[in-house]
């Protein structure tokens, strides 16, 4: 075990010998902006309180009491729910690396002594697996004994990270030494099981990562390629070898397919060997199942995993709105995934696909209170889908939890050159270079504003600078240096700017925000011939609260109707909404009982068309307000 | 029990007080055209027989010979096997009332010998809940045991109908009675439970009427009342009370919801309770349900529930192609339901329901050779759904050869004023009447052409005979006796033509079949811009088979473009295809790796529409052919 040592990094790629950008810690970086730092602030104090509340209340640290044989009641909800304990121990590590809590800190401390006692002697800790239930242990792989490890694996990392704690390390590293001694290289004969949802692989990469312990690395490749061998250990009774994606090999994979999150994580966790292993086949593999997802299985929000059933990917283009599945796990799984392929080699579009999925994919799933979540994020709704505080399946809030706690550890990366910067907020970035200590100011009013203005803060040499122009600013990007323009602006690429840099230096990007009108693929059933809205990097929808009495569903947008920003500082914390005119086409008097009619009679009544002042809010924000409908795609004319 | 008295009625309200319409005996009909007879004697020939072998070798008998103490094997397959057997016993019985066969004959009464010797001595009768489960019976009223009982009653009134065979109506209504003593009136206190599969109620009220015996129709009114007030007998933790339409009373619900195949079932049971009871706010209810189900959630080719998640209902509108679910056995609900609703007072609403659903959501279900099914019918397929000789979950082969075997007592009703005709089919249909023995020919290429020519063969008296012009026919239908036109012809109502009739004379209904386009509701999201073409009652699509190499979802169809109906007697067992051209407009080369493009670049170039000859071809028998896309709605322009 190496000496506690406080560096508090999402992802700790730096010193993976394939990955050639380094993670920058928590507290290196800061967000100081209208956007993100409320959302964080009730991220602490909303948010990480409600869920401790809850994890009590819903029997969550009670099982683990009882595992410990300190507490005789039954079991108390679903065989995973120790694995949401665990995020909330991760989130809450990432909210005290940034800052001292000392009520926080305390509830940490009482939750670790909670799981410690729940381990048992030769390491394994599961409190589902535990009194009548211990000797069926690791017979039934889809019982997510491995994927709770995982999120306890990540939690004890954070938490090691952040405050040099030791304590839950050390019940993980003794539990993973556990599972090596039960799937490792020696019972490969024994137990060739390909689990049945994946994380465990990006867990045992970053435990790795902390104690240098290869076994940890190597285990991970194991349960990678343990899979499409048709061996998860169970009959494929409840489900298909597709949905575990164990249809075959992950090199082999040609797409994305069944249970949305445990395909992403699973991803994330290739993506995780691929920073630590010379492996041209996964990397290949990596490229080519993101190249498929990006093209032909996302939703605009960024969202992923169409269906309800089997919260799973559909066929291609297979994209509904008001049935989309979305998951919000499956948006976060996606800002990792990305985030690790990211790091391999700096490529702009893994970051481009990053912010979509964080502003439009993540978002949606908390409230702008902090206190309600989304499980699916449907693109269209006639009112009904509302978040809840809690779900018996509660993977989804302490995910959110830990994704913004963490949020700082996604704004930059750096390398021996300087610095990326990927996400824009107003706050700094400090990186360590050779010449020293560089921090860089951000000012900008992003997303709402595209002016980026960046001063050099501290640090004096030569680096270099590397600023993402995101892919949706096709038109206008400009960047200058101390008021001289800048070459080399491509969307969708990072602008290196390399020089002798002096304290006082002045970057500006400009990236201009007009309204921006995507269609979709034509493949894509529900949205032929209709458009959705967007601005910076931000989706809009039109919502019932703003539009009210309208159905969005005969609701029609010109392409020629202008649409005009306005920045609205009174509603939802803070927006630009988007103000235009549509024309309001209600179905003709036929079809009253009918589904269906002649073409020839069932054609709008054109004098019955009405103009029809319409606003748009960024889908982010949506169902803050009244329940009511809410449209992303509207027809066009 | 009342002497054994074969009269092959599929359904039989002839003395239901509330019902107008009477049934004809299936041997008062046939059926000897070139549409109908081929597929009625392939599934004589292949689909019995077959489905008997996979009875066999799936243990499905086995499971009675081990319930009965012969077999000491472990029950095989999933605990409503019993239900597959008897629905083909019944399909058995209306096969042997058109018709002996010693080898079929030979076939039911060993699978009669060995359901009886399941029974227990109390009545009860279900494979599965015997041996180590026999403690198990009735504690979970989602496991099926209900809904098994009802295809016994309904297996055993066929039979007794068809041939006099009294012995399973024997076993049958000991396991009534049973089930009256469990759950009858006397033990509302005890098990107020509401079945967890609805399908008892319809069975119940036919072994009332088969046995004269009201208490089996006490039980289906206390089964259907048991609805609504949350009393399943066990948790909801599998589905929600809609699932199992246990959200609300039967006479309060709004809408069918939930697992549609059991909605509609009950459904079937309330418009039997309707002909039976002078029950106003049932017959109100079932009129509410009715409208909405048609208005709103109807798929063009009949198709019912259009979730995968669930076999459900989806919300209103949300009719998707690809992933329609519309499980085979929901449209043979259809028919029962529309065909219950129908003799209640003939009103030519349900008829033509019941027509759509019975060519267009029915057939689709079995393949022209007969020996594969579709579970699922989508309405439109990349080339990957085709159809499977069996399922582990079976409900759908023995389901349509019941149909299929008891097509000819849909053909025509009768009352004491004469006939009702509400499907049209080469053959001849005879009725008794206060003057005599009347006996119709019926001269027709019907779906194909809409020329209907009718004899009366036999008979002498004023009687009315009412012919049902179809919905869809909305102009130009005439109808004539002896070459004189007769007045009163409107679409969607049955014209009645009261004279003195005599053996010779000669009505002629033309009902023209011009090519026609339908639209859905706007709001069905992913019709929006497309259309459906359509010929007499026929639903047409295109087939790659036809149309090789094409992609239909880049196919545009001008609403200009003529389409010509062509006569195929080589194709597809004979049919009509419709000739027309429309045009290619493939994406343009900018969507490669791209899902989402600004407006603007995204538009398909002009230059690259190309003129495409396409043939349509029944919805019905498609499939039939080398797997490829299908779709049923094409783009318009």
């Amino acid at each position: 075990m190496p000496e506690p040592r406080p560096r508090p990094v999402v992802v700790d790629t730096t010193a993976s010998p394939h990955a050639s950008l380094r993670p920058l810690p928590l507290d290196a970086v800061t967000i100081a902006d209208s956007f993100w730092a409320p959302r964080r602030r009730v991220n602490r104090e909303v948010s990480l309180p409600t869920q401790f509340r809850l994890l009590k209340e819903t029997g969550r640290l009670a099982n683990f009491r009882r595992a410990a044989g300190r507490d005789d009641s039954p079991f108390q909800g679903r065989y995973f729910n120790d694995s949401d304990v665990y995020k909330w121990v991760e989130a809450a590590a990432w909210a005290l690396a940034e800052e001292p809590d000392p009520a926080l800190a305390a509830q940490v401390v009482a939750v670790v002594a909670e799981i410690a006692t729940a381990q048992r002697a030769d390491g394994y800790l599961n409190s589902y697996f535990a009194g009548e239930r211990a000797d069926l242990r690791w017979t039934d792989l889809d019982l997510h004994e491995l994927y709770c490890a995982g999120h306890l694996f990540q939690a004890a990392v954070a938490l090691h990270r952040a405050t040099g704690a030791t304590d839950l390390l050390e019940i993980a590293t003794r539990f993973a030494d556990h599972i090596v001694e039960t799937f490792g290289p020696d019972r490969q004969a024994e137990r060739p099981w390909a689990d049945g949802h994946p994380e465990v692989e990006m867990a045992l990469v970053e435990l790795f990562r902390e104690t240098g312990e290869r076994r940890y690395l190597d285990q991970a490749s194991l349960f990678l390629d343990a899979r499409g061998h048709g061996k998860l250990g169970r009959p494929y009774d409840r489900h298909s070898p597709e949905y575990h994606q164990d249809h075959r090999p992950f090199r082999a994979a040609e797409a994305l397919v069944g249970h949305a999150v445990r395909a992403l994580y699973l991803a994330g966790g290739a993506a995780d060997l691929a920073a630590e292993t010379d492996d041209a086949p996964l990397r290949a593999a990596l490229d080519r199942l993101w190249e498929h997802t990006v093209a032909k299985k996302t939703y605009i929000s960024g969202g992923l995993g169409a269906r309800y059933e089997g919260e799973a990917f559909g066929d291609d283009y297979e994209l509904p709105n008001e049935r989309a599945y979305t998951e919000t796990c499956a948006a976060i799984a996606s800002v990792m995934w990305n985030w690790r392929l990211l790091q391999l080699d700096g490529d702009a579009r893994y970051a481009d696909a990053l912010e979509t999925v964080l502003y439009n994919g993540v978002l949606p799933g908390v409230s702008l209170e902090g206190d309600t979540y989304f499980y699916q994020n449907p693109l269209a709704d006639q009112g009904g889908h509302r978040r809840q505080p809690w779900f018996g399946t509660a993977c989804c809030p302490p995910n959110i939890a830990r994704l913004l706690a963490s949020l700082p550890g996604y704004v930059a990366s750096h390398d021996e050159d300087g610095a990326w910067l990927h996400l824009f907020a107003q706050g700094s970035v400090r990186f360590p270079h050779a010449s020293g200590t560089v921090r860089l100011g951000l000012r900008t009013d992003y997303p709402w504003d595209g002016e980026v203005a960046i001063v050099v803060e501290e640090g004096d040499g030569d680096f270099a600078v590397r600023l993402r122009i995101p892919g949706w600013c096709r038109e206008g990007a400009t960047l200058a240096v101390n008021d001289e323009s800048a070459a080399n602006v491509q969307p969708g690429a990072y602008a290196e700017l390399r020089r002798r840099w002096r304290p006082g230096d002045r970057v500006h990007l400009s990236l201009p925000m007009p309204v921006r009108r995507l269609v979709a693929h034509p493949h894509v059933a529900e949205n032929v011939g209709r458009v959705a809205l967007l601005r910076g990097p931000l989706l809009f929808c039109v919502e019932a609260a703003d539009n009210p009495g309208l159905d969005f569903r005969d609701l029609v947008l010109p392409d020629a109707a202008e649409l005009r920003p306005e920045v609205r500082p009174d509603l939802l914390g803070g927006v630009v909404v988007l103000l235009g005119e549509g024309r309001m086409t209600p179905p003709v008097a036929g079809w009253a009982g009918a589904a269906y009619l002649p073409a020839e009679v069932a054609e709008p009544d054109p004098v019955g068309t009405t103009p029809t002042p319409i606003t748009a809010i960024p889908y982010a924000v949506w169902a803050n307000r009244e329940a009511g409908p809410m449209a992303v795609w509207l027809r066009r004319a």
